[in-house]
Order: C-alpha cells, then sequence, then structure tokens
C-alpha cells in the first residue's frame, strides 16, 4: 500500500478507528499517512505521494543510476521520472528515467535535466491539477509549496479517478440533488432520500410561486379556461431550453473552457440561441392549434388569436429560458457557489414564474376585446 | 508526434484533406497510422500506440537491457512496462522496467516476468477500456486480438481524456440535447441550434400531449378554476423527482456500478424513495393551502379538500416520477439506445402528462359534489 492510498483509507474511516488503522502502518508509511492526512482530500496535497526519485544536480549520470538502483525498491510509483532537487529540498529540475538511462555516464545530472517544469501548489484544488494533467499530457506532477519545495508527486492513475468522481458529483448536481459521495447501491435508504428531499422541497417552494403567479391569472382563466390548456406546454419548453443552455455553461466551465469574464459573450450567444430556438417550437405551436382547429373547431372563432399568444409566448419563454440558463451558471460562481448548482430542475423553476408572466402577459395583449 | 495522436490528428480533418496529411508523415509513422485508422475512434484499437517496448522470453536481463536501450529512442510513449512476445508477437508476459533494471543480470526474462497481465481486445469500447485501467489502477494496459498477439498499448494518460470526453458527453444528454463533440466557444452557432433543436423539438412534440390531455378536464377546469392554479406545481415536482432518479441510475451505469439485472432491485428501491418524498412534499403542499387559508379564504369553503387533493396527487406523482425515472435507463438500455438519453427533460416530459391524469381523476374522485 502506498502512502497516498493510505491515506484515502484512513480519511475513509471514521474519526475513533482512524488511530487504530494508522497504528497498522510501519513508522514510516504511518509518518508519511500523518503529513498527507494534514491537506484537504480534494487538494493537491491530499493526491501526492510522499515517495519519489531524486538525485543531485552534482552527481554524474553514472552514479545518479547506481542511486536510484539501490533507492528504487521503495519508490515504486515514480521510478519514470527523477527529481533534481537542491540540500534545502527545492525543486530545479527533472529527468526522465530514460533520458538518465541513455545519457553518457560521466555527465552531469545537471546538464541532462530539464528546469522548465510544470508544478503544482500542494493547496490547489484536484480540479485545477487534473486540468494541469490534460492540458500536459504528463504522468506525474510534481507538488510543491510556496517555497518551490518539494512535498511530493501526484500520478496520473490518481488523476482518473479524481475526474471520475468530479464528473460523477456534477452530473448529481445537475439532476437536481446534492451529490452522493458514494455508489448509488452502497447508499443507504436514508441518506439517499436526505441528499434528494432538501433540493427537492427547495424546488418546490420555489415552484409555489407558480401557484400565486396562476392565481393573479385567475380571472383570465375563468373568462377563457383554453388558456390553461396551453400552460405546460409552455412553461415546460421554457425549462427545456434552460436546461440546454445551463448544462452547457456549467460543463464548459468545469473544463476550463469559459471563464468569468466570458459571461457576456455566452449570453448574447445564447440570448440568440433562444431566439431561433423559440422560433422553431413557435411556428409548432401555431400549426399545432391550426391543425387542430381545421379537423375539428375546439379553440372557438378566436382560434387565430389564440394561436398567436401560444406562439409568441413560446419565442419569450425560450429565449428566456436560454438567457436565465447560460446566466446563472455565472452568477453563482460569481457568488462562489458551485455552478453546478444551477442545475435544470433548478433553472426550470425561475423560468417557470416567469413563463406564467410572459403567456399571460401576452394573451392580455393580443387577447382583449376577443377572447378576454 | 506518436502515431495514436497523429492518428487522431487525421481523423479529425475531412476525407480529402487527409491523404495530403497523411502524405506529411515519415514511412514508418504513415503505416502506423494507417493500421490505427481502420479501428473505430471510440474503441481500444483506435486508441493505442503501436510502439511498445518489446523483448523476448529467452533473452537473459542483460541482454534484454542492452536491446531496450538501443530501442528507447523511439518507444519514448512506454517505457515503464516491457512485453514479452513470442515469434508470432503473442503476448506471453510483462515485466516493468524497474523490475528488469533491478534484476541479476543473467537471469532469464521468462523467470522475472509475469504472466498474469490485464489486456484488452482491439475493438472493445473506450468506456471499457477506462473501467479496467480504473479497477487496475495501471499506467498502461495491451490490446490484442482474438489470437491474443499483441497489437499496442493503450497508455493512462489517453485515459483521462476518454473519462472527461466520456462524461461531458453524457452530461450534455442528460441536459436534453445531443453531444455537441467541440467545446462550447468553438461549436459553430448553427451546428449548436441543430444539436439542440431536435431534442427540444421532440420533447415539445411530447409535451403536445398535457395540451390533450388537459382539455379532456376542460369541463373540471371550467367548474374550478382553482384546480388549473395548482397544474405546473404539480407536475414540476413529478419530474424533478424523476430527473434525479433518472440522473443516478444513468450515472451508475456508466460507472458499472449497476446491471441490467439490478432494474427489480433499483426500481423497488425508487418506488419506495419516491413515496417518502412524496409525502414530504405532499405535506408542503398541504400546509401551503392551509395557511394562505388561515390568513384569507382564497380557496373557499372546501379548502380540506383542495388541499388534500394537491397532497395525494403530489404522493402519487412524485412516486410515479421516481418509478419513471429510474425505469426508462434500464429499457433504453435493453433497446440498445444510449440510456444517458434518458434526460431529465425527456422523464419531465413523460411524467407531466400522467401527472395531469393522476391530479385531475385525484380532483374528481375527492371533490365530486363539492368543488366539482
Amino acid at each position: 500500500l502506498h502512502p497516498d492510498d493510505a491515506a484515502d483509507l484512513v480519511q475513509a474511516v471514521d474519526g475513533e478507528r482512524r488511530e487504530s488503522v494508522l497504528a497498522l502502518l510501519d513508522e514510516r508509511t504511518g509518518r508519511e499517512v500523518g503529513a498527507l492526512l494534514s491537506y484537504a482530500e480534494d487538494a493537491a496535497g491530499g493526491l501526492m505521494s510522499p515517495r519519489y526519485a531524486r538525485v543531485r544536480p552534482e552527481m554524474a549520470v553514472a552514479e545518479a543510476v547506481a542511486y536510484l538502483r539501490r533507492q528504487t525498491r521503495e519508490q515504486s510509483e515514480t521510478v519514470y521520472y527523477v527529481f533534481v532537487l537542491d540540500e534545502s529540498q527545492r525543486l530545479l529540475g527533472v529527468v526522465s528515467f530514460r533520458e538518465l538511462f541513455t545519457s553518457p555516464p560521466d555527465r552531469l545530472v545537471r546538464d541532462v535535466m530539464q528546469t522548465d517544469v510544470v508544478t503544482v501548489v500542494e493547496d490547489q484544488d484536484q480540479e485545477v491539477v487534473a486540468r494541469v494533467f490534460r492540458e500536459h499530457g504528463l504522468l506525474a506532477v510534481p507538488v510543491v509549496d510556496a517555497e518551490r519545495r518539494l512535498k511530493g508527486i501526484v500520478t496520473v492513475d490518481d488523476i482518473v479517478d479524481v475526474v471520475q468522481e468530479e464528473a460523477t458529483e456534477d452530473i448529481q448536481k445537475l439532476g437536481g440533488m446534492e451529490a452522493l459521495g458514494t455508489p448509488y447501491l452502497r447508499s443507504g435508504f436514508g441518506r439517499m432520500v436526505r441528499k434528494r428531499a432538501g433540493w427537492l422541497a427547495a424546488l418546490f417552494l420555489g415552484e409555489m410561486l407558480t401557484a400565486t403567479a396562476m392565481a393573479r391569472y385567475e380571472g383570465e382563466i375563468a373568462r377563457a379556461v383554453v388558456l390553461a390548456l396551453f400552460v405546460p406546454l409552455i412553461i415546460s419548453s421554457g425549462g427545456n431550453s434552460g436546461a440546454q443552455a445551463s448544462t452547457l455553461v456549467i460543463r464548459a466551465m468545469a473544463l476550463g473552457e469559459l471563464r468569468q469574464r466570458d459571461w457576456w459573450r455566452v449570453v448574447r450567444r445564447e440570448l440568440a440561441t433562444g431566439v431561433v430556438l423559440g422560433v422553431v417550437l413557435g411556428t409548432m405551436g401555431f400549426l399545432r392549434i391550426e391543425a387542430w382547429q381545421a379537423m375539428r373547431p375546439v379553440y372557438g372563432e378566436h382560434h387565430l388569436a389564440l394561436a398567436l399568444t401560444v406562439a409568441f409566448s413560446l419565442v419569450g419563454v425560450v429565449a428566456f429560458g436560454s438567457l436565465a440558463g447560460s446566466l446563472l451558471p455565472f452568477l453563482l460562481r460569481a457568488l462562489r457557489v458551485d455552478p453546478a448548482s444551477a442545475s435544470g430542475p433548478f433553472v426550470a423553476t425561475l423560468v417557470d414564474v416567469t413563463g406564467l408572466v410572459i403567456y399571460f402577459s401576452t394573451a392580455i395583449l393580443l387577447l382583449s376585446g376577443s377572447l378576454l
């Protein structure tokens, strides 16, 4: 068991049992694990292993190889990169095992090492660390402190888990709940209900505003019941376009493709997309009402005005959905809340209330004197 | 440029320009890239590099090391594992560079190699390959054909990209659209509209059924307009619980935590969760109506029957949402459709129609003779 995996294991057990688990480790590993536990689990320091191959810059290649041959049994994680440190553990350079192995034996390490080393700082978030790996295609990245002293290395196999875990967390948040943190079938029933009930209740509270909004238009509904028929169709379309927009923006943020300063560019783009999508759905809605009417005159003499009301409302609601869905993740990030909280259900709830107002306002505008 | 990266590049350009890109490569790389292009981009064969370090089992360790030292300049991807092959390229075993390096020089490779090698087959899907890496914590996995001949190796740094891409695809599908396939800001406007319009229009068509369902209850709404006020609240709650359930199930499937035979266990669990969540929301709905009524008598003399109608409907709708959301991914997978298509918006659309039927049926049952 390597120290970084042992530390993960210790972190997974409860406070009281930790001591007994730590007691099972040999002295050196125990010391190393203790040092790793001082880091947050999702920081670079919490991912790293303190066992790496190190040499001095003034060694000859042959000397370094002989030294590594002795070290290597216990340095198993990291044999493909060798780190060159000065006497105060500061990182001077890196040389791959292969380069060392194929260099002339009498050259100095300092002359074969690369000094342009990609590093991460010990308290950097694991998402940032994962991005560094992806951008540089590396097998291991050294973790340094503020004085550039080498504290450990993160290897790419741990990053696969990080990327997978972060995606799972984001996906569950996007589904309108808290991240479970454990595999589905191994999550207790009570725990799972709690992770879901909080958000579901919050969304329900938000959605209660739709009842309040609808109550404001009770008179209009009483006069033209036909208006009520299209309420689910219209508000769900806004929610759907909002879910698309927020999902795209949240994922692009997680991948580092969007920065906070891109918000205006994104918002303009989503508004334009929303208008186009709204025109598509509005046309479909218009045709649906006129087609039904042509077969059986269910919508009465004012069917054209009704069809136009539905069509214009759809343009407004879908465009507003895209706008709100793209803006909300930027807003949450500015407030230092995880943008993945701007889930489809959350955006839909916001858009539903506004959608009702847009729909009934359009109806009052277009149908006053006829249906209303 | 390694052959696997060169192949990715060639795959990214259009058919006609491929020839000219291929012509830029040296003869050996060109031949290797040609072989890689015959594999699907998302199969093990499409990810692998044909450049790996190989030795024969009957070599002495010293001989193998000397041989690798000559090979190693061009085998840069794979220097940490050395593959042991027989004369027909069949994979016999593996030995890490470190083991070879620290073994007595006169022992035979066959005596220091491990024969228990984790492999993947050339046409296996990249999701399966990623799972093998995660389960075994490996740096590279050999790719073999049906006769166990070594075709190439997949390295873990390519898997980080695979995991990230697969998660992005799933997230975008879960957001109710097609996967973009390109970074958000680099996706053309027309392309993005197309990827979104298809699903949005399909969802709109499905949601049109709500207008049909509502029309069936037009008489009830005309008699008790107050019923219309709670329509968005009730159907959105079903959609939200459905989105939670489908998201959890789809992600657990992608991680390999849920198999097809687990469906019954999951469905029972989700139904139980749905009932509990429904009772929570039903209670909140009941209290909301009674609290408003206590402040101002907006709901008339039959407020209690109305509150009970809303409460019971919520239990039914939320439980049905969880049930449908958990069942649908299993159904899609049985039909060989990507379960991630069972997005929140898709489940919500299904649940909306049923939700209306549940709500108005409950209303007719509880309110006949009073409000209706």
